[in-house]
């Protein structure tokens, strides 16, 4: 039944609420609310129950992170501009309960200098970049995966 | 006619509500409602509908950022400490769709090392440093010379 | 009388609501309610009204330090994440106009590298780091000594 | 038909051979047998026809990539220790005319300092790393999407 | 009378007589002349006597600067590639014993790494970058206000 | 009785038998002599046997440490300029059996970048810096309330 | 006569096999069997008996240098990708007993970072890069008047 | 008897077969013959059923490696130029299941800035450079002396 | 006819005047007439107009490069010294309308660390480095064929 | 007769002294002691008069280096902690009339970083390195084979 | 007799014409002509025929160590500026033929970071810093005396 | 007479005993008794009382320098190894009371990296390197003009 489907949190941190407007030759066209509806299409299809959330404020992002913790609830994380700097985000991520995997829509590796290096990543489970949105979809496969095991 | 004067954002970030206040040998004795006022005159000089806002949100900045980038509408910016490392505000500064004019009330390069680089600097249309509260209405006479060429 | 009891404010920031609960072998097993507990009792023992806060939110630590500047106010700070990046919360804690101690419940030096540079020291009066929560009750006791004399 | 399915290179890089038996804590138990089994499997289910190598010999795994370059075949690629400083790899990589990922079993922010860079990545389309075995299925299952798409 | 006029040197360095020729997507299409024209017109209306002088020779540079520094002239100063490395012309920039504005014609913070950092921004008043031309007749408008001051 | 009370031994390093005498602006004005004083006497009201040593050499040093080492003898170390360079004190430091805490006069944070960090540090139980020789009486508080715990 | 001719190899490191194929923007047009034929033809007219190899494999490469080494032949090497990081290769060169010229088809210092140093230009007798394939025919002129003098 | 005797891999990288050729004031005058039988002679010696081997490609000292950790053969193992950047070599001597000793015949510390570092030593039992030959000797010598503890 | 040749500057830096005379061990024994002798020669050979100037002075060089440019005339440039830090020198480089070769005479990759690396080769057409006085014939040749292409 | 054996000084730094009782995780268990007789008695077998010291003192070092440098008498030398910053010693160490090897117990590489390096390495004699005490009985057959022949 | 006393160039780099107008607090209130004339009382007392110069041109001064190296004169070189990045003139000053001595007034490494280097001192005889113009009188000593020698 | 001679300290640190037996194409021949007898007679010649002392204890020296800031007595310092880590002899340095002149025999910048940089300098008077042991008279000759200013 459906109270007892796996709950995922897909997290986006700064900017990423702008998607489709935002540089499209880095991010693509999908807007934000493509990218949530297609998250929830494929946590239904996977049996999770994802909820999909944006801010642009590290406070309320480090709250999520702690309602994750606190319930071991997975997290699919794309951190945006906090990647390379937010020690307090990463520090949130630290004390994870059940898996984090952190998305990067673009291959930061292709992008400026400062852009290659992620605070967050090693207290990740893991990292997925340069695939596009399908970044989160293959985030949660992952994750779907990883509960049935 | 007023509304059809060209609006400009004069955003200021951490601590410059302080202004006046704080160190005044670094930032000079004008308050920041001197700033504001001072700002809100010369627009009017060059026919410019001036907003002064002040935040040590990141979000709130962020989200002011954003809201020029959808108008099209030019920004004077002092980023404060943020110049420094916050990526999150420089992506959205990326997104401008106007000039973006970064000011800084110090000659940041006499100052810590660690201040002589701006993360955001890439992304502006220009900077300004050094020349006090000045610097903001060098900022708005370029934004109205622009608006005019 | 109470109402002539130096004031002290004892900030905390991102992460430190979830002591005890987080990184046990780092942080200890106490929460952050028995360390508000315990700099309460300590204050009270050496005639300090003490208040402590905790905070995820940058502009609201800024804010705060804003306060303790306006009326003099000294500090027990522990900057937590912040520590390593947050220029913007250094900016306020260089307005202090009382004694500001920066207080770090592990030992930072034995940590991961980017850990062993807090952006904010220079401008504290002085650190504690690594003595556990008893640090903030030495710091405390640092604030009032220095009241006396 | 079979012969109408798109083919898929998975190469592998020095060491992998030994899977399982090399150090599982980091890797897993799966043997490299058991990681060809899965990755052909995967593709029979999504319709691709994958080949899974391994080589020890830079000239080959080079040979290989040419190969993939000249008939536009889509190649998983986890380049294992030659990530971190084989550019004549890279150069390989460089030349492709389909997607390639990069695939890392463990992740590799969490270990040696210089493993948290990998040369090859801003060649790649993208990079999956920490997922364990199942990073494999993942990209296999990136490269179908985008076959379809 | 014109002889009571504050007289202001706007000195340029090596390259920028071939400006309009040089790179005109970096620099614009306004030759020297043109500046020069520019500059004698802005200060005429702010009544400032404006000589433009451009040399490729240091040691030149190095003489008008002197020049300034025993007159109390301002200046306006664009030291295009001696930026980067001149301690020569910073240390005649030290002995200044009036306002003196360094001004780039284009965003150095947008090209190559090396062009990132003035060893000369530490010896003047302030930097004006990326505002073409106009950030000649800023750094003019500057020099008048201060002197109106 | 006084038998058994707690040894402690307050260990200082090259130069710092000059106190008072040395850069008072930096050290403050209390004398070597004064701060050995206070020591004992803080110990005194603690329950703690203090014994204030100085050594301008480095084997001095080393053999103290060896000495707290092998009785299980709580510290309180100033190392000084050792500090930043000396790892055969650090080294002892690194074998000790019981805490030991490092004390730094003034804020070495504020000072020349070589003093920043200490070699020292990530062998202590902790630090403290900045608080001038209050500094000595808090990690003497530190350990008088660990040997009760 | 013939069997009098000085012999050169001149031999190329991975991926050069391509050429033509490989990024023309970079590489030009000319396949790789142009390249030979227009060093063979250049070495007849030269009086050089010359000898093109290329290979992916490090070990062959060593191989053909310890060959040259063995007999004294001057080479023509274009490393590729080795260039940045085999020192292996580095070594073999050292062992030349005869001139080697180190040749790059494009110009590496307009290239990423990396590319622009190469651990083999120390122990080569000189480097010539940029000058697309008439790189090759300018070395084998070097080296046909080196054996003329 | 013979067949009890303890198996040792004596393994060496590139460019050391032309060892006495090869730059003879760095590397002694001895062959790699004469390298090899002194090291069957001092293996007779103590007992040790020694095996020479030397290669240039770096896959076939991979699968030599992956031979000895299969068969808990002890290794005396001379990485010569891969020893500064080989990830691929040091993946391979992680996984040893013996002791391996890692040998240099000359003091790499005296030469380049670049050969004083060496990727693979953090995963060996220990290092011998600056010896000689000899040094071959003193590492068969300590694993000899390990087979008897 | 001689006025339909093509011209070419070979345009040398400071201190190249006393070449012979200047360190022979790494510059060899011919003079500079000697070396504008073989220029003038080689270009007759090659039908080429080749004049050959030698300048200490940054501004001189800076105006020759601005004739050159201004008339798209080839360039021979070795620019001694000011190669390590002339951005002048180069910014004048950029500005070239013909192929232009930098020339060194000795291998620059042989001497000091901080020769290793020119400011003016991300400029130039391509490099020259190690082959004595023959580079200047070689980057002649080059310039001959490029004409003729 | 025993006044003909080659006289050997093996030489220990800082902290040495405590043998068994300091980190026998990384030192193992033998005490100073066993060390000093281990290489009495090995150097009994090789012919060699051994004489084994421990100091905690630079100066003391530095006499005994100069003892053995007056009379060319062959060392081994475990410089403890000073490995990687005493100059002072390195400078003695570089006075050697006689052969001198550098001793580590512990494999320094899989230790700190800063432990990775030795400032006495490049005026050793060679390096023996993570072979435990046995790597003194190596030094000393090393110092035995050097002197027989 | 005058004409046999051994002639010394003493040679001043840019700005320091203007000794004693320039930042008094650094180089002191002595004229460059107190300094001129310091310098020849100076040599008359020690028979030296001394000559004393200052150009803001790198060129001139090249050639006055042209002069010098050519004639064999020793010289005593201030070059101010130049010192951190001129390496034409480190090269000019390479080719002297007599001692050379580089004299700073002020003490560099108490300046700022980028003054603790010079590029010349490495071809100098030696150097004299901080001493004021006091240095130079040392500097003819020196010279005087290796006359003598 | 005598007793108003100007007291002046000659320190010499470790290694310096061994002047002349020492490197001698570093320090030249002459012995540290000949460097004495040198010091005292210029000493003499000048009207200075001079003393001149050598230790390899770091200890020592530092108490020297304390004995020399107690009653302002000037000290001409060679601290040899010292210059590149002992901080503590740094400090030592920084208590001066009168002029300290640090002199290097040899000049640093011609030798290895880590000895261009003394961590010493900053705090002396000024810096004498590369005159050989004429450096000891020259800065004696400093303090005696220094003294009669």
């Amino acid at each position: 039944m459906g109270q007892s489907r796996t709950r995922v949190l897909v997290l986006n941190g700064p900017n990423l609420g702008r998607l489709g407007k935002r540089e499209p030759d880095t991010y693509g066209s999908a807007t934000f609310a493509d990218l949530a509806d297609r998250c929830v299409a494929v946590g239904a299809e996977l049996d999770l129950e994802v909820e999909v959330r944006q801010t642009d404020a590290e406070a309320e992002m480090i709250g999520w992170l702690h309602e994750a913790a606190d319930s071991s609830i997975p997290v699919v994380l794309n951190p945006a501009g906090w990647s390379h700097y937010s020690i307090a985000v990463a520090d949130a991520v630290a004390q994870r309960t059940a898996d984090l995997i952190e998305v990067h829509i673009s291959n930061i590796h292709t992008r400026e200098e400062f852009r290659h290096h992620s605070v967050i990543s090693a207290y990740a489970t893991g990292v997925i970049a340069g695939l596009g949105i399908d970044g989160y979809e293959l985030a949660l496969r992952k994750i779907a995966a990883a509960g049935r095991a």
